[in-house]
């Protein structure tokens, strides 16, 4: 099998679309920031990625039907004559090595890329480790100018922050985007890192809105976050009765 | 080498086979009520798959034959007017990584698509943590359909169950299976998990029998977990002793 | 670069050789065993095996020259009449990963079948986890006819034993070797596992010099173990101070 | 993705220049010395190597902008009669696996030959355990007459140091440098290994300068001690806030 499957369900028709960006990381803020963008905006799935660096796991949905652990595509037509075409990228889980993170951000790229895309907005959390009242977002970007184009709009670039820089998808996008001449920026809600914070994400998403010149409905952002929050747990409790199912009875003492 | 090796012993000749499937596992219900079937069934071994996903390992038989680690197909030639061939893959590990779990169930479908297979039964455990008396039959499937149909010979589903979904190749086989168009589910006998588990496995079979219009025998059911039970014991015993085998004398100041 | 190298220094000129195999495992016995028949023996080295699946290291020796961690090919013409033509294979390491461990064996097979090999005999230590005073030489094969043969020489074949089965190079060789139509038998002589062991490795000896018809001489063999004794110890003394050499200051924190 | 890729700034013209190389490892001190040796000399950047064997990370600068990690390759002319063309490689990681580390020095060596390397020094720390006052330079070579050579500038051959030999690039480079035919040295600063430390990377220096004919400044070495201290602390500070990033929120139940 190849190490990563694309499966399109429609080819959409974009003109320089934007990518948005938000998978699992600290305090789930981007999963949850990404997550409640392309359900407010009502965004249309076109593709379905599949890889062996991926967990090897199927979601049971509550009819029965089983569903492979995936990163999907969405897109959005912009409708407003200054709104730009936008793709968003969610998705169960990042890569499960450093080299499947490398090769999983590689493909998303190959993808965007064949759509025109020429900037993405990755959206992730910035984990304090401590309770935070009125969280900043904090940015990153592949050049000046548009570090200067986001401090206007209110993102916060402070020196030495992030110091440890950006880790998984939401850094590696800028970092091999920029080896595209892609220019790309980095949204990090400040978060406790203790749960699925939903006002770090809403703080990150008002950012985005004014980026993208688009209107985003908050009500059921919370709804969300306790939803993520529930699965979460889920996981968190039947892990231990879990794990030996792909190991075997008797791998543990093997490497 | 190639990743994965299969050596084909025959190709019969086989009409829509449905496939069965059970390796290792909690409470090695999957592996217990696969073997049991393939057993009592006296179905012959066609083919069989080394790896390097597997643990780098031979067992030696009681003459002193040593046999290198696999996962085998055998087949069953239906004898009734409505039984269906089948296909039933038995084995002693699943993949030690999730690329090889990916790469393993991947190959096992190559192998069985070859016989026009359109639908597989996965057999698994639903480990509880806790003892269980009347274990119950948990069901996923890769459309509506099939879970109508599974519903009616006694499977349930139950929203939320299993919550984090289905890992190894019991998931895998759905999820890649359904990628091919083939229909697929897993049934999951309810285990405490500490255990191999013959009652969960008689469970399983029940439910497989009435939808492969078979009869089973259970007489050597319990033998069989026994013996399952005292190799997986024997295995743990020996296994520090072992261990420092596959690392060489120095190696474990190495990642 | 290619994921296993081999060095020749010469292609001997063999006739029909057989193979005797000891790496580092259990007891190192294997690995002593090897080495001192190959010292005994004045074999000549005709190839170098290095490989990404070994630990990125090389060795100082004692003249301040390095060398790379490799698996070694040694010949030894058969002098008598009734003696064979032998491989030998050594080595620092065995593969670091189940997959390197199965790349590696098999290319060791690449090499060997090319000068029309046969018959192949794996050296190891078969581990008690306790003290044992007249070790017994445990054996396994890949057909009855040899496990016969050897029980001629006073192999001992014991139902149940190594119930675990053999793991590394010394199980795979046998195991990818019965897949090539190779006859290999492994030959474990019983140690405790806690340290290298000269007693043991000469019981494996004393039936190998039996099989192959050739004295071997226990003078040096004492020596050979404290010598391998104390390289270990010192690698395990530095480990500590070493480990960071490989991960770079700040990698613990990843995966 | 290819597994690593190499981007040219410029290819420049150099007349078998010589290799030093210097890297995270035991105190930091390859990589302190490299890293100031560059930076006194005012070595130009020619090219940066990005690979799926380091962390999925990006550092963010201090004007806001990312840089993917990487290994940079610099350059400097020969100003004096006697004085060689350098190539100075140094970067933020090494290899995260065994497997990484062996393609990465490979990789490096690629890149060197194409300018006629024949030679190369490799900087690394001697991890003693302990305080040191006044730290020697071991040597490692790969041929005796680099060996005395090397002795004349004051470099310590010493019996069984390092008796575990040298592991990560610098000990690579040399072992696959000898099998290009390339005559490569590690020189290695004792160091406690417990902190980035100035004292030893000046001894290096110290050896280097002499072996390459050329006059380094120490003034701002401890001012680079200092820095990388600092970086090193941050990363191991937000070490915890920051692991699950690269994780999603549950995948620590899988291998």
């Amino acid at each position: 099998m190849d190490d990563i499957i694309v499966k399109y369900i429609e080819k959409p028709s974009l003109k320089e679309p934007v990518v948005v960006e938000g998978l699992p990381g600290v305090g789930n803020v981007g999963k949850l920031a990404a997550e409640h963008f392309k359900d407010v905006t009502k965004a249309t799935k076109f593709a379905s990625m599949y890889s062996k660096y991926f967990p090897p796991q199927v979601f049971v949905e509550e009819n029965g039907v089983i569903r492979l652990v995936s990163n999907d595509f969405y897109y959005l037509k912009g409708t407003k004559k200054d709104q730009k075409d936008i793709i968003i990228i969610v998705g169960d889980y990042q890569g499960l090595t450093p080299e499947g993170q490398y090769a999983l951000s590689s493909k998303m790229l190959d993808v965007v890329e064949e759509f025109g895309v020429k900037r993405i907005y990755t959206l992730g959390g910035y984990g304090l480790g401590k309770m935070i009242d009125k969280p900043r977002v904090l940015g990153a970007a592949t050049d000046e100018d548009l570090v200067h184009e986001l401090k206007k709009q209110g993102v916060i670039f402070s020196k030495g922050e992030p110091g440890s820089g950006i880790v998984g998808a939401s850094g590696l996008l800028l970092g091999l985007g920029a080896l595209r001449g892609m220019r790309c920026a980095c949204l990090m809600g400040e978060t406790s890192g203790y749960f699925v914070d939903p006002k770090s994400a809403r703080a990150v998403l008002e950012i985005l809105s004014k980026i993208l010149k688009m209107e985003i409905s908050f009500a059921e952002l919370e709804e969300k976050a306790l939803q993520i929050d529930r699965i979460t747990s889920q996981l968190k409790e039947i892990e231990q009765v879990i794990e030996p199912e792909t190991k075997g009875e008797d791998l543990h003492y093997i490497g």
